[in-house]
């Protein structure tokens, strides 16, 4: 049934019902979703709140992604930034406007995402609104989290080492893989990529490029894209001085965090931690996965910097990767590449108001 | 200068450097706009937050509004949800999808709108998106409150009066007579409500239906369309039961509150607060301005419960009237008509995804 026949009470009494059931563990949620606004009792002494878009045709294509991964990764995005701030993410609100051609299935496969990312944080839907749109669908997200303590982007001093979780790149690579697929290979994907389960393999495989990509060595990248995890700071946030999700690319946050902190930075090209799966996709559509790893953007791994880390640190204890890539300075940005060779560090990634070929 | 031509970074440091001036002189925020998120240190032991979507072509027409108007508007709707839970507002996030092609102009009309809306509600943009989108604009906001106690939809009791503030239907009607304007007429209106001090009057009369209007009967209620205030609640909550704006209309919000309170209601329709400018309005056009008080949404004043108030009230004091309009009953909600005679009520209203028609 399209959207405009279902009207919006009866979607709106849907959401409700579901989420507000969840909620019935939260205690600290005193008035959910149904009242002219959502009421909470904070049980630390500091709030920490984000808010981010996300446009059709511009941050996402529905020829690439299910409805599930949509309403999942908008969640991701938002939660990623209140993690980037050592605190703990705890509600959330949605705004979704929806075109009212779109099929009720579309809608509640969205709020299955919705519901699944609020499971996988342990975070609360506590509001929203909904409305119908004229043309692309638009959503937005805000996530409020708490904590004692936070860290920002300003607390880099020089001498400090700067780590990263987790592997860079995967997610621009799942992107430039997805652009190569025929319009049977984006449906297998979407298909596939709909759920917090890997798919199991066998089956199809993906063509690309006339060669063969087994969905083993596909999975891991396109999840990177299309459903990516953010990553939980809590064992990091104690000895970090300075960090930031990384968003929009490698470099553009890296400079970010510099230009807060107002210090420079050395960066080891051959110290980026790429992934096994990256790599081979690399190699199969010929393309620089170093590149990737250094300016591709949407990976949700925390960039921070500290003192240095001993081997186990507290993140390695807690299963999650991280990696020295470089070190502060109180001089310029500096790139030292594979090859040893030094170069500038040129911020780049992506501008939402830049037009393709203008940057 | 187009916006795609300015660039989003350039655009981001404008809005930072503006709203972060006024931030210094708030100090429960810590981390202003500029990290991955916000941080503010609560003052109180109840968190309210609500969030709302604007859509072009569903909520707004740039053939009618101003920037200014839009970006004012888009806050009020906001803060009203959060001052009809009886709290004091106290931040803001914006999300802000806008044309490439949108004229820089524009962009800092509509922030001009943002920064008078937290001057007059005191208070403070703490963060948000901002990005190209490919057809309409989009907006959304997100408010968040705080005090220590909040009044709910639920706690209305039979016995009890219903009352409203302010009058009722301006904005349908200041919406119905803009629909009757011709372009130049709306282009008048766009520039007159571009700002929060009414203009002087003088040149230019409306012409509506080959007659002439003037400039000060139009005023009032286009304002209330255009630029609407939310009402502050402080003197209203502590003898308040029950609470709701009206932002879809009368009926529907009195019947959301019923709904949740598990009461009947009735109203008396004479009692309905019109102002002489509506009623000036309605008699030119000829329209029946009992049904815009009744049905007309976007008013944004407060619906609430409560026994019996003295006429020196704590709301009158404060110079915000107030009316009876009813009762709370036990029973089914009933309208009683001009003529006294009595009929059900029907809870008509806006709903975003049911297309005109099919209501």
């Amino acid at each position: 049934m399209q959207l405009h026949r279902v009207g919006e009470l009866a979607l709106l009494k849907a959401v409700r019902k579901r989420f507000n059931t969840a909620l019935q563990r939260d205690r600290s949620v005193l008035v959910p979703i149904g009242d002219d606004a959502a009421v909470f009792a904070p049980e630390a002494s500091r709030l920490v709140v984000t808010t981010d878009l996300m446009a059709e045709g511009v941050h996402f294509d529905l020829a690439y992604t299910s409805p599930y991964a949509l309403g999942f990764k908008l969640v991701s995005v938002n939660v990623s930034d209140v993690m980037a701030m050592g605190v703990r993410a705890r509600y959330l609100l949605l705004n979704v406007g929806m075109k009212q051609e779109s099929d009720e299935a579309f809608f509640e496969e969205f709020y299955d995402g919705i519901a699944a990312a609020c499971e996988y944080y342990r975070i609360s839907l506590i509001g929203g609104d909904m409305s119908g749109v004229r043309n692309d669908l638009f959503l937005s997200a805000t996530v409020i989290g708490e904590g004692e303590t936070f860290v920002t982007r300003r607390g880099a001093r020089p001498g400090e080492r700067i780590y990263v979780t987790g592997t860079l790149g995967d997610s621009a690579c799942g992107l430039a893989l997805l652009k190569l697929l025929s319009a049977a290979g984006r449906a297998l994907v979407r298909r596939r990529i709909s759920g917090m389960t890997p798919h199991s393999g066998g089956g199809e495989a993906l063509r690309v490029n006339e060669k063969t990509l087994s969905w083993e060595v596909a999975d891991p990248v396109l999840r990177r894209h299309l459903l990516p995890l953010a990553r939980p700071s809590e064992s990091i946030a104690p000895c970090a001085t300075a960090m930031i999700d990384v968003s929009d690319g490698l470099f553009i946050d890296l400079s970010r965090l510099c230009d807060e902190s107002g210090v420079g930075a050395t960066i080891y090209m051959d110290r980026l931690p790429r992934s096994s799966a990256m790599v081979q996709v690399g190699a199969l559509l010929g393309c620089d996965t170093i590149a990737w790893a250094a300016s591709g953007g949407e990976d949700y791994e925390l960039l921070f910097t500290a003192p240095e880390l001993p081997d186990a640190n507290p993140a390695e204890t807690e299963g999650i990767p991280v990696t020295c890539i470089g070190e502060i300075t109180g001089g310029d940005r500096i790139v030292v590449g594979v090859d040893g060779m030094q170069s500038p560090l040129q911020p780049t990634g992506y501008e939402h108001f830049i037009r393709n070929g203008e940057q």
